[in-house]
């Protein structure tokens, strides 16, 4: 028995029908060179003699004391939790992004562990997929990435690679900060660390004394400037997930031709196909939409850690010329990196916490919809840096699966893996029709910055 | 914009993240003997072009003046309610029934309209299969039932067939008894009929008074006497799917036999079927299991309506044997119809709603749970008395898919099919594990009575 971490609490929380609080990631895999036409339903058959389930997978939610805890799951049902499926006809990326759309909208039952492990035959060309599903409360996004590292391999010729739910030992939660340090500065701005959070009541109102104070403080006049949009409404249960790999080659050509890190580049990727998807709709607001992107803070290659500060960037979508809106996002990053260079610790972790706050009050209790402090999450979490195999069979790609929320309709998750960066787009498909478009106003928005640096 | 009825609205109240309120069925097909391999995908292909969507299925929940309502949705994403999926290898009836179990266990979005239509491939044998999935707030098993023998035809040159959501001007809703009569009962019980109802602890409050008073009347004696059973526990949000198609012509031969009905014999099958999974599970009560079976009460050949009353029928799992134990449950049954056959229409519905009464308190308030006046649902709902086709795909099965509730986790429904009787066995499938060896034991059940008839 295992009391819940005050950030775990908060998942549960801020769950609801409409607003599920699971993370996933797809991996697209090649069949080994020798494998026969049957090869996933084979390793169907292998992966379900895994039977022996490993912490936290084999964690299920219960009370004691009228406060949340997990126990081992005496009677976990692996067919439940480890699915073999199959994508209709003609077995495109494109159903298999329907398929994750889906799967991804479904709450999880939580009088079970709250993890699903989809594994997905039907693709063309000799692919299948993965499709992992935990909740929030379980594991966090980085903690996620690298449980799905540790079931790979830089050897192809490695064998009997067991699932992520049976890595005896091999697992470690990570309590270091991650992509979605928004929750454990709320629970920090909260001073409860380590004990049991209260009510949402008294949590919003705690939240409320802490912004209105901040408000008072020129330090934080930055925090309620953008601009209202469709991106930030209400949303309901049915998503889309668009995914797909863009050349870190070209990434990095585009870096060195405008002075740019990987960070900015990708932040004006997303910047171009926000702007093109928002004027298409006719609904690109007046003034710049605001990011939150997390940044890491690391001054030294010390791996203790992973400092990661929040900075709200302005992704200067009224800036007609696409070389001109990379420089200025640029140049706003690094501001605000040189401003965390001259703070300790402490100060990054309340200056973030109380950045993020007035979020926090709208995630919790859905009022003041005026205080939008940012229009979209734009994330990107550590992926592995070599080509990668599991039994053999080559990973050719991996997508991260965010949550989207009331306000913040739109989650950009990114993730390099060898030569590419990986974008997952995670969004409410009815307040955002035909998401999936952005995928290539993403292309489009690489293309325009080559262009500018005359590539 | 249409205000819910009282028995719609009580559907929304009882839904739960644990407990969906959705019904569904399960069709399966044989592909038209001159059909191409890919014939599912382009039948796929044609239903995409159904754009037109007709009443029910274009309504979505609202709320005015804090009363829920039905309107029409304007922004209807076809593609969300419309799904093509398969199965994995080796794409048994099994892997359909599990595809099944995964689909019926997830809520359905209460933003969009509350219907779910699933063409899947993948069978072998040149099949396919067609699960619905309609919330029960929209329309009742006996209307779902209808709406799909509409989408059919007994001519297998008949093309162009709409599927079920564009059936314009085709569909009524029907509002005589059905199955799930209980819940119409509980309304009539609180004389608001046509009224909105009021919140879950006044509804719970008149429920109490009038089963106070019914203990009071040595009429209803019998309605405390079902006894506790591992069927009869809180469930969780996991179903078990399991159906099959037993021969009619072996079930009227065992009626001849026995001078019994052929309700009174799948109700004889039902209680060896329990008898043999209860005791495996080392769990057989030693008072006899109650049922509550639905029952037709015309007197008459007239179409005017569909009578029904509710008997709580007696299933003998304490008998030995088989033969005995059908004439005990014929007997019952014939008692109690007797016992209605001197009512009148409006004691029926009294004498209906007082014996559920206690049920529906436990199903608002999941207090007072020594009051199990039944720890199963069987329940027969009528199909298509002749061969059926849908665009020259010949009707092979059809299997309905019912409800699980907290204290009822077992609904064993029915239908008849051409030459054939169609068991739909939902549960949940954490409280009942292996619910699908049922399946076997109601083959059993009907062999037993077999070789009891000496036939």
């Amino acid at each position: 028995m295992k009391p819940l971490s005050p950030t775990d609490q908060l998942f549960l929380w801020l769950e609801k029908r409409q607003q599920p609080m699971h993370v996933g990631g797809l991996q697209l895999f090649s069949f080994p060179e020798d494998a026969p036409d049957d090869y996933v339903a084979q390793l169907a058959d292998q992966l379900r003699q895994y039977t022996e389930v490993t912490s936290p997978f084999d964690r299920r939610l219960d009370t004691r004391l009228s406060q949340p805890v997990w126990v081992h799951d005496d009677h976990l049902d692996l067919e439940h939790h480890f699915r073999f499926e199959a994508l209709p006809t003609p077995g495109r990326i494109r159903e298999l992004l329907t398929f994750v759309s889906a799967e991804h909208s479904h709450l999880m039952d939580r009088e079970r562990p709250l993890w699903e492990f989809h594994l997905i035959e039907g693709l063309g060309h000799r692919q299948f997929a993965v499709y992992i599903k935990i909740h929030h409360s379980l594991v966090d996004g980085i903690s996620a990435m690298r449980m799905i590292q540790r079931m790979l391999s830089t050897d192809p010729s490695q064998r009997n690679m067991p699932p992520i739910w049976d890595l005896r030992g091999q697992v470690t939660r990570d309590n270091d900060g991650d992509g979605l340090s928004i929750w454990r500065s709320m629970v920090h701005l909260l001073g409860e660390s380590g004990k049991q959070l209260g009510t949402v009541p008294t949590v919003a109102r705690e939240l409320l004394r802490t912004i209105n104070e901040a408000r008072k403080d020129p330090a934080y006049d930055s925090i309620f400037r953008a601009p209202r949009s469709i991106l930030n409404q209400k949303i309901t249960g049915s998503r889309r997930f668009a995914a797909q790999s863009y050349s870190m080659k070209r990434i990095k050509a585009v870096c060195k031709a405008f002075g740019a890190t990987v960070n900015d580049v990708v932040t004006a990727m997303c910047a171009t196909a926000l702007r093109t998807y928002l004027m298409n709709q006719d609904a690109l607001p007046e003034k710049p939409l605001i990011a939150m992107v997390p940044v890491s803070l690391r001054k030294d290659e010390s791996s203790e850690g992973n400092q990661v500060g929040v900075i709200l960037a302005n992704l200067h979508t009224d800036e007609g010329d696409a070389g001109e809106r990379l420089r200025k996002i640029h140049q706003g990053i690094q501001e605000a990196k040189d401003r965390y260079a001259k703070m300790s610790s402490d100060e990054i972790i309340n200056y973030t916490a109380l950045t993020l706050a007035p979020a926090a009050f709208n995630f919790l209790t859905g009022m003041a919809p005026g205080w939008q402090t940012f229009n979209v999450v734009i994330s990107n979490v550590p992926g592995p840096k070599e080509t990668s195999y599991w039994n053999g069979a080559k990973l050719e790609g991996m997508y991260p699966v965010s949550i989207a929320m009331d306000r913040l309709a739109l989650n950009m998750t990114l993730t390099s893996y060898n030569d590419q960066i990986e974008f997952g787009l995670i969004g409410c498909r009815r307040t955002l029709p035909s998401l999936q478009r952005m995928l290539d106003y993403l292309e489009d928005g690489l293309a325009e910055l080559e262009q500018a640096a005359a590539l």
